[in-house]
């Protein structure tokens, strides 16, 4: 929740299709799961019939989490007095009452649900339909990479996240030596394209980073491609390839759990010259260090935010993501639905700029 | 205390009689015993004289609480001046003052208090006088019933304690088994009259509980009277006959510490045939162990309304009197006293349905 | 903070030398250290070249606190980005930037610093020049005194602590036998004096306290003189001789970390015809327990303030300094800087009363 006073609110994208669990940990006819979307509970409940439903996660009747209750079939039955919900939020039994059980005063806000890639997607408008289906994690099913998923959680706003995740200049500093070196510098390019439902940043004339993950993906160096994308509402992609032979994306899906507390779902698939099973071992701890790092910053910023009642972000040239990413995100939590940018959609906004990295 | 924002708030009926201490805790001399109305602090103390006395718990000197004080005779010393109070508020007394201790400003509020079967009441407006005494519990003092006590406290609103506690549709599900089960039904009538100051509902036709607390009073079935009763500001009373021969009367009186935590003093008579001796360890852990489950649902419910900032309630017909006491709660909250309704009393309001229990 | 509702709130003079770390605390080039004024937290560091600087503790790029950034030289490196800060608060450099680093919105706001018997004072407003230095404590510096120093804190106002620090009838309650008896009294005359900046007491015809401290301090009597003074915004002095030999002072500087914080510098000196050695393991352990009474009484009445959403003083002729450091507090909250009452200055406001003691 926002604190009293802090300023400005973050912006609530409620249109648009959020992971809220992996389907693994949905058993059909198992205790029903809480989840939430800028602080609103969700209850996710698989049935009987192996399909998943995503309910508000308050009984109409008593104000009592459904996420207490009972699957019963292919409905949620409450733990207080039993009223029963399907899958669409009807009202489908009240026991001891003799009559009609549905009423629209009884139902209970449904949301769309998708499973695909093993994740459950969850549209959070339950009073609107989605006019496409989730995004997909484009090399998550490529056998010719590794793909390993982690969920994370971090106290800070999904823009905060989303910039930290997407953002060249701070790996010299806070992950001095793993990442990036605060040392000696090259110039290069960046190319900055803003489009409906995107930001891109694509870099020129990186050379290989100096540090540990860098070394070991490639040792003998080669030219460096990266791109950094957002795309509304909550996916990040970093995309490197050294050489030819290497290609590691780290993409996430962000989920407002609340407005200072975002889950990150992340999905790292990684083709090297290195056996696969050498990787994970390898490329693991040092990437949870870099998390921890991140993670532990965006917290220290949410509380200064929280003390001081408000965020004040003075920005230069070099933050060449995050101000787009809240530009889209504020636009998207106030207008209509955007439709994913086609490949061959021009951008609004372009700019390139140098930088020393 | 209302978090901010939640709606609507909770109705406050501060003229009324509310039991904030047995009378066994508060011994002559000894240390002061803080209680507290909707969130209102309130010092109790006996005087060496035997007399109990209730103040607001605050010094008018420098808003220290006075149940840190020590009793001196018949006053109540603040620990940090020692200023001292009689039982009307008075001070008596300003150390190292010279001249006249008393004076308008140096009062505090005082409570009118009535001690009855054990219980230090509290009328819990200090600018008025209560119109008529404490009540009583109608059973507790009659030797061919066993009456036993316990205090309890409950995260939750005392309408919704007190709906709780007289709702029959819950008990089928919540506690399942221990006291009725959601197997087969029997068609029953419920006849509910609205008086003045209190809400009764009759129950026609039900046939003896199926759970254990049922069978263990009466195993060999028989005629059951059963009717539940709410009487403000905070009297429940369920009543039980069973056959001639048993008969089982759980009151309360219960007391809104705060806006969302009421203490429940509860007073549970029984006459049964089997020997009272037996019937306290055998009835007992099962009462223990339905309030503990319907303890953990008010909370739960409490959580939800705290998180949703609303409480949003949609009844149906079977829901009987949690929507007459909330009536009852939200107009003393608002208005004049009500004397309580004699033995030919009209109702203001009446209806019967058919429910299935 | 405040909470919300809290009246009257408390009154904040950020024009005002505050001590906010020992100088010892600060090493050159160590970690900086993070304090508050009022709940606004300020970063304190020592740069290579031996200078304090004090800045807002929140960089101006993405709010992270400066105090868990690194000292580069005589700069303060935030941990995120690293973006450099000098003691002016200027932008000295930001890493990856193509360019200028210090623009006006990228300064941090930078306070007033000044070290003076081992404290570092700090200039509570940013945008303000100190009219004068931070005041002395006038006997720690004294060879033929023993001085010691102590950092306390308290869950309490500022006002709240300096009168309590400064109060004379609570010491035969709260205390009882350990300063002051609640017994025999004697009556005495007590002047006080307000001027611009300051509030004196002196009492007349004392005798010698009955408590421990007093009886070690000066086993045979004597003649007592007693001053208690509070100068704006937070120092507090507790002046006693006893016959020609022993002279006590207790002297504090306050600095209201938060509303209902204040840290207590304490600064006692003191000249005994005991052995300097052996007046501090006597006296010390019962000055921490009388400053442990005092503690737990200012934090209930701080709990009490918040319970009741009010401060509500009522106050009466003994009640001599309180209402007067109020009226300062208040008076230099809202206005204009007071200098220093010099040595000949008029009070503008004088009384003598009696009181028993």
């Amino acid at each position: 929740m926002n604190p009293p006073g802090t300023s400005p609110p973050v912006p609530r994208v409620w249109r648009g299709w959020y992971v809220l669990a992996e389907s693994a940990s949905l058993r059909a006819g198992a205790p029903p799961v809480r989840a939430s979307l800028y602080g609103r509970p969700i209850v996710l409940f698989r049935g009987a019939d192996g399909e998943v439903g995503a309910l508000e996660d308050r009984c109409p009747h008593r104000d009592v989490p459904l996420s207490r209750g009972h699957v019963r079939g292919s409905h949620l039955a409450c733990a207080y007095h039993g009223w029963e919900f399907d899958r669409a939020g009807a009202c489908q039994r009240v026991p001891c009452l003799v009559g009609e059980a549905d009423r629209p005063a009884r139902r209970a806000a449904a949301f769309p649900v998708q499973e695909q890639q093993g994740f459950v997607w969850v549209w959070g408008d339950p009073k609107s339909a989605p006019p496409q289906p989730p995004p997909r994690f484009p090399w998550a099913d490529d056998p010719s990479h590794l793909t390993v998923r982690y969920r994370l959680e971090v106290d800070a706003s999904l823009h905060a996240v989303a910039e930290n995740a997407l953002d060249v200049p701070h790996t010299g500093f806070l992950h001095g030596g793993l990442f990036r070196k605060d040392g000696a510098r090259n110039r290069i390019r960046a190319e900055l394209s803003r489009y409906a439902d995107r930001a891109v940043c694509d870099y020129i004339g990186e050379p290989r980073p100096e540090g540990l993950v860098a070394r070991i993906l490639s040792p003998s160096g080669g030219v460096v491609t990266h791109a950094d994308r957002f795309i509304l509402p909550g996916t990040i992609e970093v995309e490197y390839s050294i050489g030819t032979e290497n290609h590691l994306v780290s993409a996430a899906a962000l989920t407002p759990a609340a407005d200072w507390r975002t889950v990150v779902w992340a999905v790292v698939s990684v083709r090297t010259r290195l056996p696969a099973l050498l990787v994970k071992p390898i490329v693991q701890p040092i990437g949870m260090r870099i998390f921890a790092q991140d993670a532990e910053i965006l917290r220290l910023q949410t509380a200064s935010v929280h003390a001081h009642g408000q965020q004040r972000y003075v920005s230069t040239e070099v933050d060449l993501l995050g101000p787009q990413i809240l530009k889209l995100l504020t636009r998207a939590a106030e207008g209509e639905d955007t439709p994913p940018a086609g490949p061959g959609a021009q951008p609004e906004y372009r700019t390139t700029i140098e930088m020393d990295v």
